[in-house]
């Protein structure tokens, strides 16, 4: 963490900035193209304002549908403007009660070096001992909540549930993982897209089985690695995983629908799940959550998480990509797989 | 009801039953060729067993589930053996105790016109002034309790709710609307498949919209009806129709998934809904379930459901088919759509 202490001397002096913009709407899988990198001034704060110089930013794969022009639970991006995003950084002047430079701030203001951020919608956090900053864009951030909440609360899971999850080496589906084996899950199994990360899964994670969806039929490796089916099915991908999860179901199954990357690339509509109808044999429930209605457990997921991190019962990797300019090649990587954990941007040490 | 009353002499004298057995399996629609008439004796009950005189039995779209040779809820229907499902009759010898002849009672040995049940699983019941006694069969039956729980507990419905229903002139769907509207949704919509269906609908049925879903995309024709979107979709068919409930559902919205019409006649594999993933962004639930597994609703819906029924705040109708060699034609044309109301047949008088 020592590269974290070297940056409190602020945007004094410096009158640059960088922004990314969204040049273009991707169509399809996003390219390089579709974004703008732009040099902008370093902005004063107003009153009740904070200037930060961002650290880390996350990119997420939500931000894929916010790049497409149709309507959503967020807006969509606006061409030729910035986008954002979460960000960590530290506070280089303040004109807000309650904050000073020096502050370390989490924020929405990601995608630039300098983000301005109405001290409303910024929220002081402290570093942990032994934890890098960065976590709270991962484990104890957003993905961690979307984790905790999914499983728990959308996808009610108790003790003795076998659980899969899609996605298992990204951020949020690693810690479904680990957090369904610490509360007692009779079988955890996931997939991911390489034999590295299937490596990881079994070995590191503590996956019970694993397996790599790029390598044969989703349907016929979870039927391999669960042949008593599952009960709960974390679905970070839609598509073919939705579908072979809905054959493995058990009665009285559920379903988290965090998100669905094989549609948001979809240039057309992508046919659903031609089993749906098992749902009603089966009893099963399929719901889909947002994790900006469930802030409200956010204090449970960092006691329970933050406790199990400290006694090392929980493990999390981050892949991190250095300077703003290469994050739109960092955004498209994670779309496609590339990272394991958290996919993180570093912009400054 | 006059004609209820001639049947009380019981098997005495007659040596001959006839039953329908599964002949075939259908691939796709069913046909008249799938099944078979038979002659048989009428048996004699053994110690604990009653033989019941049927005077209805139902015929339901589930059915038509149990006549593949696949795995489900219920096993699937046997080949060259009688075929099973609700039925009401008189019992006309009783080896029995609590049951003697004369009685009336609710059982699960229809598609014969004598029937041996054990005691155990006959529900004795009594005709209700001015009701008939088929509506054990349906409005107070079976389909009473399929609309009251998927209503009510599966779709969660609450009063202000906006609420569509397909297969709305059907034995489960004209009760959702019905039940929908005595509860206090905001507004009733539902599809039919005639002209005929829509009047009754928006007619005895107070629906405040109908729409022909043979007419025109079901998609267009719900977003005119429903313009403001839904909050609660009660599933009959699958399909087209729940495509485009996951359009119009507002957010937090709820689907009951109760049964899938379009998709038990379809010889291969149906497409799912290619929106299913607008669940995640509008935070839906999906939830699929069987009745029997509500049973202990049962009291409850009788006691709303009869008292609505007493006050003539809620009207149904029947379709009736006379005569046992007319089951199979009477199955068909229910899943046709043919029937408005539940769909029965009469076996004797």
């Amino acid at each position: 963490m020592s590269n974290e202490t070297s940056s409190g001397s602020g945007a004094a002096g410096r009158t640059a900035s960088r922004e990314i913009r969204l040049a273009s709407r991707p169509e399809g899988w996003p390219t390089e193209e579709n974004f703008e990198l732009v040099e902008v001034g370093v902005p004063a704060p107003g009153e009740g304002e904070v200037l930060v110089r961002n650290r880390f930013m996350s990119v997420d794969p939500y931000m894929r549908g916010r790049m497409n022009d149709t309507e959503s639970y967020v807006p969509p991006f606006e061409l030729g403007r910035p986008l954002d995003g979460g960000a960590v950084g530290e506070v280089v002047e303040s004109r807000a009660p309650g904050l000073a430079a020096g502050d370390l701030v989490l924020h929405g203001y990601g995608w630039r070096e300098y983000a301005l951020v109405r001290a409303d919608q910024a929220r002081k956090i402290e570093e942990i001992p032994g934890v890098p900053l960065s976590a709270y864009l991962g484990v104890l951030g957003m993905p961690g909540l979307t984790a905790y909440v999914g499983l728990l609360d959308i996808a009610a899971f108790k003790e003795g549930d076998a659980v899969f999850v899609s996605g298992a080496a990204g951020a949020v589906g690693s810690l479904v993982g680990q957090i369904a084996r610490l509360k007692g899950a009779s079988r955890v199994v996931g997939s991911a897209g390489s034999q590295e990360k299937i490596a990881y899964l079994t070995g590191k994670l503590g996956f019970d089985a694993a397996f790599n969806y790029k390598t044969a039929p989703v349907r016929r490796q979870l039927a391999q690695v669960a042949p008593d089916g599952i009960d709960v099915y974390f679905d970070n991908v839609g598509g073919e995983h939705l579908e072979a999860a809905l054959d493995a179901l058990k009665t009285y199954g559920r379903v988290a629908m965090c998100g669905a990357i094989s549609v948001y690339n979809a240039a057309g509509p992508v046919p659903g799940p031609s089993n749906l109808f098992l749902a009603v044999g089966k009893r099963l429930t399929l719901r889909g959550f947002i994790v900006g209605d469930h802030y409200d457990r956010m204090t449970d997921m960092i006691r329970e998480v933050g406790a199990w991190l400290r006694d090392g019962e929980i493990t999390f990797e981050e892949t991190v990509v250095d300077g703003l300019e290469n994050s739109p090649r960092a955004f498209i990587d994670m779309l496609a797989g590339a990272n394991t954990g958290k996919m993180l941007v570093r912009l400054a040490r």
